[in-house]
């Protein structure tokens, strides 16, 4: 019953062609992957060196030296890896490869005859490993490489990183778990959960499955183990101050006990989607009712209109239900992407499209909003509300930055964006032996083995920016499959017609499925009204009452100083405001903005001088309001940016 | 042209009969000074030892053992011993005046044969000394050592904790300053600036001024005396990272050319009245000016409706101009003392009302709401937005609590609660020869001598909760004087009669000054018209905006989850809200209510699971709002606060 419906489109099959996604794919694959290449390599001038692929070479013995950066370093190897193989499926590149299999060929070298493979604990001394599984990141690099080696094998058919990888799980199964001479201990930073379920899809080795259900159900189960190893090795400790305590890593209770999304956002869903795959891959409902009733929770109490999560800089956490500020949000990117990964899960158990629409919402902003356009700069923080003076001079916002940070050495955010990003047709596009799930809508070309034969499908549109989407199905033979498109949360007019003719379609969780035998040639036309939507948020919102966010399709806006002027806070929109929806081609690399008449709270009669004076009511100036898409906000001046604005 | 026209008035010739403010003054002769004498000796079960006492006993050889507690522990004893001697003028004790002479002797017995007087040093070595102005707090010891022994010696007339406190100014003086041997520094905390003024004014030894000046004249200085002193000593420093650096103390730049309020709150009200201290003492227009341009930048700029000060929590500092937040605020109480000492010098120097209005909003406001009504729990952040819940799990938030604290060591805001509220009748009268300014509105008895002759003046009043104000002068001969009434800034309908009949006296600088001769039996009342006053914040509070705040007279309310639910961000007001005003004599010790019929953002339709959705307008339940004086809340029962309400 949890087993996975349908599956991602493999990568090699589909080829996008798409005036909004194409871009950044590209902009990973010739920018981004290059560029990261150079810095795991300290070839950045002027950039803090990263040390990570040395640290290998090193541990290899390969090259005289210590350990140096930090305790994760090598997870950055992984995820440029990760990036790597996605690309290679859809655009194969035999240079990039023969690069990629020379880090391998290195990585391998450092590997200890019992497979462990972990430079920091290689160099600076083995007898320390498994000794601080809380902070120091070692099932954390393992849970990379893991994924990395399953997107490498996947890419390549090259089984050398798989078995390398599975070398270090194994040995990680012999040292970690409940028995004798083992440790009861399980990942600080979780990722391995989810790695280890695709490593077993592959493998079929049992340990790999075992191992990771082992993480999930060990996990905050008394005697705490991060405690104990805490005070068996006077490891120093964070968090003691903190509110959390040990819900930062998710560990302060038995995962299928947790009720709220608490601690270090990232770690959280990374987690949940590791309990999304174990609960389907060992068909555990009471651990799958954990996962629904965490999600719930983010979704319907914790997550921002961006689809970002994360309130609080502290801790990079989760802080308490409808505490959503916008000014001093963290929002990581990384987080965002990590709803996504969860989401995706949910749905292929599920075939719900509520997931699907999160991971969209996710998607086109909090994720997206997380890199310049040109691809060189990123965000970590993703603040609804900005004001450069305060990022400067408020203590409370420092972490919120008005430009996204040129990206020198090798961290979190820009690798993420970019294994998203170059994987996004798989996202888009999910299938099972007789049923195809559209679940973003990309223009491009697809081969989908349906009914046991070959069909290509061309998608072409102008989404986000418009409502129309055409499909055609090209086939040598008739096959019978069902068609499924997602019916996006935000449409009140969706409209399906095949070969010209309107189709009535029952909806099933979201989904209007056209189960049919397609003809060669057959098309399909979706057409979704695309109004301006203006949002509320829930009253409990502290930070958003009185004020809506703007919205068009999966999109939404924000004003910026640029168009607007500063002093955001005094703008207003009128209670039936009408728009202008225009698509501005040599804006922001073509965007459609959205213009109305609105209001400006007068400064008028108050003078520098005045603080405080009697209310007589409000007084309004008239003032265009301009709306650009909020993932592409400060890529022309700095300045004052604000998502929920007063009506 | 700058020297003080007026004066506060002895406090010995002032006997408080008030029903609002006698039972402050009784609940710190009575609960506050005997508590914390206790605890300056490390007599209060399972409360943290202060050391305090026992530092001196060990400095003066009376005793074994080490320094122990914080850096600037001495001080605790000084601001004990100026509200003690406060408290003598108004209450003779001689079993209090004994105990504090006590004190004193232990003190004395402490100093050096050179004068110096800082048992952190005399216990650590006294070759470091002088070595870290910055931060290890000598001479803000001393002023705070300078501060009480004026005070006792007006309180009492004994010369021997002024001579004490003289003999450290004057090894100081040999040490710090301009000229061979000295070194050029500054207090990193200031308050010896407008103490050593105060001393001088006793004195009249002119290094006692020329001290006080040159602290003025020099800070801020290149090169810069805290850097060079840091560098030379290779002392650590917090600051590093920081926005404001050397003006967190004030000290980045020559004081007559700061611009605006910066860094620590209390350092910096502190610093500015030192400055006007000095400005008047040495008739200097330039550094007045600047007082006059930070007094503005504050009072206009950087000020909360609750008379108020220090944004952030970092640093316990300003920000930046129009930078208030309500729920993240700090707001220290000995900030807003400090507002009220600056003010009180600017109010003598130029008899301008402005600064008594700032006064008396500080007072009724951001200072008396630090201290329960109970004197035993005191705030030193004092939110104008309080949620239990954020202040638990948002980190943010972690230092505005929702109780007042039990206070158990010495530290800063109680004991300088205690002095201001132990000479609160200076504050309310100030004299010169032939003028009687009358501030504060607060009953009770004076002896004023002016016109050379001896005048008793009653005043009667149930003021804030009534703008009644009944003054009877009563004296032996004819005398005459102008008696200056101060039209508070929050007040439009101002009326005066004499002995019955209306008085359309001149205003100058926001005094009704009655300049008559006064007879035996001469009645003043005044009538000021108190409705219910709906305040704006500035535009460019961006944090107040589509909100008011309620006043009626000088206080400022509040609205308390007991009388309105939770959620109070959903509470509206009215347009033109109609309240009823009821003085409730069992609430709170007694407090005025306003009740009045608003709104309630619906919560139906919305239920638990969703967070966002179209905006269709808003919908409203009806609800009576009950708002209680902001500086009562938290008095009954924990729960959320919101003094900027939305309209």
């Amino acid at each position: 019953m949890l087993e996975k419906k349908v599956r991602m489109m493999p990568l090699d099959q589909i080829e996008i062609r798409d005036g909004f996604w194409k871009e950044y794919m590209e902009l990973v694959r010739c920018h981004v992957i290059p560029y990261q290449w150079e810095a795991l390599n300290d070839r950045i001038e002027g950039a803090e060196p990263s040390h990570c692929m040395q640290n290998f070479r090193v541990a290899a013995g390969l090259q005289e030296g210590k350990f140096e950066g930090m305790v994760f370093q090598d997870s950055d190897a992984y995820k440029w890896l990760e990036a790597v193989a996605y690309s290679l499926m859809w655009h194969p590149d035999e240079e990039l490869e023969a690069t990629a299999d020379g880090a391998i060929d290195v990585i391998a070298a450092a590997q200890r005859p019992d497979g462990y493979l972990d430079t920091y604990y290689i160099l600076n001394g083995l007898e320390k490993r498994f000794t601080n599984l809380t902070d120091n990141h070692e099932l954390y690099c393992l849970g990379h490489m893991v994924e990395a080696a399953v997107a490498y094998y996947k890419a390549t058919g090259k089984r050398k990183f798989l078995d390398t990888a599975a070398g270090y799980v194994n040995c990680v199964y012999e040292h970690i778990g409940i028995g004798e001479g083992k440790k009861p201990g399980y990942p600080g930073h979780e990722v391995a959960e989810m790695a280890l379920v695709g490593l077993y899809e592959i493998t079929k080795d049992p340990r790999h499955l075992a191992l990771a259900k082992y993480f999930i159900d060990q996990r905050g189960q008394q005697p705490l183990y991060f405690a104990k190893e805490r005070e068996e090795n006077q490891n120093s400790w964070y968090w003691h101050d903190s509110y959390f305590q040990y819900q930062y890593y998710q560990a302060g209770l038995p995962v299928r006990e947790q009720e709220k999304a608490q601690g270090h956002a990232v770690r959280a869903v990374y987690l949940y989607t590791g309990m999304a795959e174990v609960a389907s891959a060992t068909e555990d409902a009471e651990l799958f009712a954990a996962c629904e009733r965490l999600w719930k929770n983010i979704t319907e109490k914790q997550m921002y209109v961006t689809g970002a999560i994360g309130a609080s800089e502290y801790g990079e956490s989760f802080t308490f239900d409808y505490d959503l500020p916008n000014d001093t949000v963290y929002a990581e990117t990384c987080a965002a992407i990590g709803l996504i990964f969860f989401a995706r899960r949910m749905f292929e158990i599920t075939k719900d499209s509520r997931y699907a629409d999160v991971m969209e919402r996710a998607l086109f902003n909090g994720v997206i909003s997380g890199m310049s356009l040109d691809g060189k700069r990123f965000f970590y923080v993703n603040p609804l509300e900005a004001v450069p003076e305060a990022s400067e001079k408020d203590y409370r916002k420092r972490h919120v930055k008005v430009e996204r940070q040129k990206w020198f050495g090798c961290a979190c955010c820009p690798p993420n964006v970019a294994r998203l990003l170059s994987s996004i047709g798989g996202y888009a596009y999910e299938c099972s032996e007789r049923e195809l799930y559209m679940n973003l809508f990309i223009g491009g070309d697809m081969k989908a083995v349906l009914d046991g034969k070959e069909n290509r499908i061309h998608v072409e549109t102008r989404y986000p920016w418009d409502g129309e989407v055409r499909i055609r199905i090209e086939n040598e033979s008739d096959s019978a499959f069902a068609y499924a498109i997602r019916v996006p949360g935000w449409c009140d007019d969706f409209r399906v017609k095949v070969n010209g003719e309107v189709v009535e379609a029952e909806r099933k969780k979201g989904y209007v499925s056209l189960d049919r035998v397609w003809k060669n040639g057959d098309e399909i036309q979706v057409t979704m009204a695309m109004p301006v939507v203006l949002v509320a948020a829930n009253p409990r919102v502290r930070e958003d009452i009185g004020k809506v966010a703007v919205m068009r399709g999966p999109v939404v806006y924000c004003l910026e100083e640029v168009d607007n002027g500063g002093q955001l806070q005094e703008l207003y929109l009128r209670e039936h405001p009408e728009f202008e929806v225009a698509y501005e081609p040599e804006l922001l690399k073509g965007v459609v903005t959205l213009t109305t008449q609105g209001l400006r709270l007068s400064e008028e009669n108050w003078g520098e001088e005045t603080l405080y004076r009697p209310y007589s009511g409000r007084t309004f100036t008239e003032q265009t309001l301009k709306f650009i898409p909020y993932y592409a906000w400060t890529n022309r001046k700095v300045g004052e940016m604000l998502v929920w604005v007063r009506i």
